[in-house]
């Protein structure tokens, strides 16, 4: 990822380092929007939305933290002795979590987490990471790649928004729009934007409780528990099958 | 302005009716900002910006609105006894400042106001407003203008944010640019986002207070009071020469 691409990771750097910043994600269908604020992807444990701190039970043995960002998570479970390789597509974002005391964090984009990696016990994808998977078939592919970079005792912690709670018709046109291209209905196209940046545009999978499932069926990987309460925010858990 | 183009007024209707709202300004060079917020729009007198405040002790008679938003300055001169026009480009916004109260708000762009509104004592362009202007010619054009739309105590009381006071490579670059180009330096080419929304690309100039002072020269408009502090946002009262 190219400097100017690093839209994200000069966002992480910039709230760390004082600097006023609010990320702005565009979809291609114009849509645009300012995120909650940076701060976030700092949040101590105990300020995590709740379905993201029960989700934290389920993570055992050693993690592989997807889409670390500013490393909140890889914090919390080095914390609590976890084994774990943080990693993250955004040059930027590995510089912030290391500065934050992540140890072993990675420039590495999720489809290219091979086996060079080691095995893992647990592959995280908190904050709605499940996303990078970025649609149907690339959601079958990658749960396939991760039953082989897992123990037998091997689980995927996986976050993910249930685009069917929304009643916002911006999002309710562009998910018809997808389904009449045969597409899941949360398949997005996004790019974030901060200053001067624009991460290239990439495809982003938010999916019902039910789809995901659905996805994980014939991938060696069962659904175990789910996590949610009222809101869109959800965890999966699954185990192998 | 076609209801897909008023993403300004939409998003202070948004605000009013409690749906969550930020406004994102995107200029013509890539770079992109959400700003702080339409709270401020909607803001009473007593949270105003400290050069605002001050400002407003030289209002007086008769006062044209310029783009007035939500109508905190609207609603303010209202209380304390002046008559008022309020134009706005946006019809949301104007149907939004009539909501709150404001009695004669209407849907003018500012290169549209004309002796059907009547003389006016004040011309008051507040929350940074001279930058409807747009560009040098355009401030000359719109003072020469304002000149013949005001009684012979008229004044005009513009906000402007002083282009000199940052030290953001990002804004430096561009202002280089535009010196190359012969314009001024904070002669910004902008257009304001808010989820599906955009306005058309408009000139919105920021300029310091030496070179508002030079661009009235001539136009029947003479400097009287200058209201800043030490942040890049000040007041230039003007009066007729």
């Amino acid at each position: 990822m190219r400097e100017q691409e690093d839209a994200y990771g000069r966002l992480l750097l910039d709230h760390l380092e004082g600097r006023p910043a609010q990320e702005i994600v565009e979809r291609d269908d114009g849509f645009i929007a300012a995120n909650q604020g940076p701060a976030a992807y700092f949040a101590p444990y105990g300020s995590w939305p709740s379905v993201e701190r029960r989700a934290m039970r389920y993570v055992r043995g050693r993690v592989l933290d997807v889409g670390c960002g500013a490393g909140r998570a890889a914090l919390r479970l080095q914390e609590r002795g976890h084994e774990l390789v943080a990693v993250d597509i955004s040059p930027l974002a590995v510089e912030v979590a290391r500065r934050r005391g992540v140890l072993d964090a990675r420039e590495v984009p999720f489809e290219r987490v091979d086996a060079s990696l080691g095995i893992f016990d647990t592959v995280l994808m908190l904050g709605n990471n499940f996303g990078l998977v970025g649609s149907a078939g690339g959601a079958r592919r990658a749960l396939r790649r991760l039953h082989g970079l897992t123990s037998a005792r091997g689980r995927v912690v996986a976050e993910s928004n249930d685009p069917s709670r929304t009643d916002d018709p911006a999002h309710l046109g562009y998910q018809k729009r997808n389904r009449e291209r045969g597409r899941l209905p949360g398949h997005l196209r996004l790019r974030v934007r901060h200053r001067e940046l624009a991460t290239p545009w990439f495809d982003y999978l938010i999916v019902s409780p039910a789809d995901l499932e659905a996805l994980a069926d014939g991938t060696g990987w069962r659904p175990h528990r789910l996590i949610r309460d009222e809101g869109s925010l959800y965890v999966a858990v699954l185990e192998k099958a």
